[in-house]
């Protein structure tokens, strides 16, 4: 029998679960820090929930849970299933009729669409604004790649019920504090709005065309200013329009020198301009509280989640680590109308477990101590000795040093190597001889010096 | 739109998550203490994986995901389902197999196959004997009833690849330890062996009923010596096998006295006299160490697991709180044998958080400090009463007090039934006349007392 776990899903070792629970603690901790509250949602959601909340693709990706028993006869023993041709389930209203038959429940695509639905559910229960954190996985059906798999966690952390510009100055912070006390020493909060987007649409005339205006700017450093201008063109700018769209690619300098030309640029839209003076609260607020490792960058090109986001946009890169963001977030106007509360505005940011795991672990950025594992193996030589070592060891333990006792009567060499391979620092051995008078042998596993050590003292050894 | 989720699934309120919490919070760093190391596997495993393993029954409750895009059309558009009748659906194999078809993976069902499946697949990476621990949510598609839910975390530690009672030895001080920290002060290990019951099946002349004859003695404290004797003849007993277990049902006193009284009855059985010996070591090791809060209690009528445990058998109870077991777990002679790596012999204990939560709740063991929630609200009365509020906020923050900012200037009323509801205990209040003199005022919220305070004593008030 072959032995395998689904594609695009992992095992974590220990060794991977200690960073990773580092990396969770840390975030943890500083979400709490800022006054954010934990919440957990169920794995799966039912399926009228998610379908319809993430576009066609999205849909398409999510993860259906089979109906069990009777309904699950019926729904394949049904009419319309049973006349069905192959060629029918290229229909998309077809095929996600009989999926919905068969599937009531799907797992979790994100934690937004879950936190809308909660909010909604005990709106009652609940006070606002409500700053809930929450750390769970979600699942895609993606074509699995290096990087992207298709159960991974999310870190998010949103405020919902507040206007206030306060709370995305709190999250550019958050960002800072989490980042930082990881170790990261030079990444960039790229900041956008959605308002800015839609005034340069506006000013040039095609309001309906944000996105495809937008991405074509995005593409600015990577293909140059004559590519981006054929693209627009290709796809439909008139020549005034892309005449007007010029000084767009000119702007350039400090955070506010961009904002001053961005002003200009944007003169005669109001929406624009409101996005301007949002973003330079933001800058100036949080300028005036300072950021510990982050640059922050207003970046006009950033067109991150324009779907769903109406104010503030976000994203964080390292600059010592080439990979795309690690991090992102934005403001949601409306973010629970879907589901029956309108005008409940939130704002949101999400931590990329994965790819932060990946830039700390390319910058050695693990600490020694982040590892939870055993601190003292006692060897086994036999029933006698153990019995012996087993008083000891809860004496360590009681005073908080992770210890064990091999199992086992196994030959020296094994236990030694069990030590070895589970990176165990000290290993404290206990023969006839150390029973007899009373010193045990401890040997220290890094630099391989052993010394006599007597019991109460090996318990303070530890305690520190 | 009607908005929930599906039955037997939860939400968790940020309350019930600091609960929650402080549970898995605690039986990890004992897990830890002990040696254990964290491993995760995925929520889905293959369907494969799974099948099989717990029985009919089982088998019936697992979660399976649908298949999707092609895969999923071509096992819908098949002959043998387009032909098949609603009554082809009750027969066990065909629909098996038209499952099978639609879904290629399913959800956890326990920790403990896909642990079996984790070691046999990463067999040459581990440092055997292997001891891990597993805090995940598993799922089952049981009927939703009260205290058991179709969503529940496990928290799972196991040793395998070593024969050693010293194993039971620490499982037994493992239970004592994470209960008696988590504050419970009378709770009962009960103990028994597989290898007694397949002692008294034998004694009695009928291996082959080692299961109805133990699930019968289990009934004796409820139903009575005479039910029990009935319920035994009804299942095949003859007069003279009857008359044979009637010493068994005599059977009282201490530990010690249970096991010579047992050993006596057992004396023809070799597996029994082991399964005796077994228990005996098992207790004198762990009376030599002492228990602090547990009762260690030797119960031949406990049948947990017969279907897969051949050594010791053990399951925790409240004597508190009237609740089924809150742990249970034993020794399996072969746990990777169906995934191809034979002679593994393991042995392990779950702790049932849900149970765990509801005695701790009634017992009102959950400690104040439980709580990760916001110690310090600053409430707003304009921006420039927020603005100079956030530069000392954050000089809290940074000395690690949990504190926030209500984000709008809104009615004070509102602000203040804010940190009510969130139950912090601070409030900080800051308008033109706190920042003309530099002295704040603070509020206790518990008490109602105000007071004034300068910037400087703020934070060291509270980062003591």
């Amino acid at each position: 029998m072959k032995v395998s776990i689904p594609k695009g899903m992992r095992d974590f070792s220990p060794e991977v679960m200690a960073k990773r629970n580092y990396i969770f603690d840390t975030i943890r901790k500083s979400f709490q820090l800022y006054g954010f509250e934990q919440i957990e949602t169920p794995t799966m959601e039912n399926r009228e929930t998610l379908t319809g909340k993430y576009g066609d693709e999205g849909d398409s990706l999510i993860f259906n849970v089979l109906q069990r028993g009777d309904k699950l006869s019926k729904a394949l023993t049904g009419d319309e299933l049973k006349a069905a041709k192959k060629s029918d389930f290229e229909n998309v209203t077809f095929f996600n009729k009989n999926v919905s038959n068969l599937a009531d429940m799907a797992l979790r695509y994100d934690l937004t669409v879950p936190f809308a639905r909660y909010v909604v559910q005990h709106q009652n229960e609940i006070a606002f604004p409500f700053k809930r954190y929450q750390i769970q996985p979600v699942w895609r059906a993606d074509r699995p790649q290096k990087g992207r798999y298709r159960e991974f966690y999310q870190c998010d952390a949103d405020i919902i019920g507040s206007d206030s510009l306060l709370n995305e100055v709190e999250l550019v912070k958050l960002f800072d504090e989490v980042l930082t006390n990881l170790g990261m020493k030079d990444f960039t909060i790229k900041l956008n709005n959605r308002k800015i987007l839609s005034g340069i649409a506006e000013v040039i005339g095609r309001p309906e065309m944000i996105i495809p205006i937008t991405v074509a700017i995005d593409k600015l450093e990577k293909i140059g200013l004559e590519k981006v201008n054929e693209e627009l063109a290709q796809r439909g700018l008139s020549e005034m329009e892309l005449e007007k769209i010029q000084p767009l690619f000119k702007i350039e300098g400090s955070n506010d020198e961009k904002l001053n030309q961005l002003g200009s640029f944007l003169a005669d839209s109001e929406i624009g301009l409101k996005g301007i003076e949002e973003t330079k609260f933001i800058l100036d607020t949080v300028n005036s509280l300072g950021l510990r490792k982050a640059t922050l960058d207003v970046d006009v090109t950033l067109a991150r989640g324009l779907d769903y986001y109406t104010g503030a946009i976000f994203e964080v890169v390292s600059n010592e680590v080439k990979m795309g963001s690690i991090c992102g977030g934005g403001r949601y106007a409306d973010l629970t109308g879907i589901f029956g509360l309108p005008n409940m505005s939130g704002v949101g940011i999400s931590f990329g477990a994965d790819r932060i795991y990946d830039v700390m672990e390319e910058l050695n950025l693990f600490p020694e101590s982040a590892s939870a594992s055993t601190q003292v193996l006692f060897t086994n030589f036999g029933d006698q000795e153990a019995a012996y070592c087993l008083t000891i060891l809860y004496q360590l333990r009681a005073a908080g040093v992770r210890t064990e006792l091999y199992p086992d009567a196994a030959k020296m060499k094994k236990q030694m190597k069990y030590a070895n391979d589970k990176q165990i620092p000290f290993v404290v051995m206990v023969g006839q001889d150390e029973m007899n008078s009373g010193q045990l042998t401890l040997k220290n596993m890094e630099s391989g010096e052993q010394s006599k050590i007597i019991i109460s003292e090996l318990v303070s050894y530890f305690n520190l």
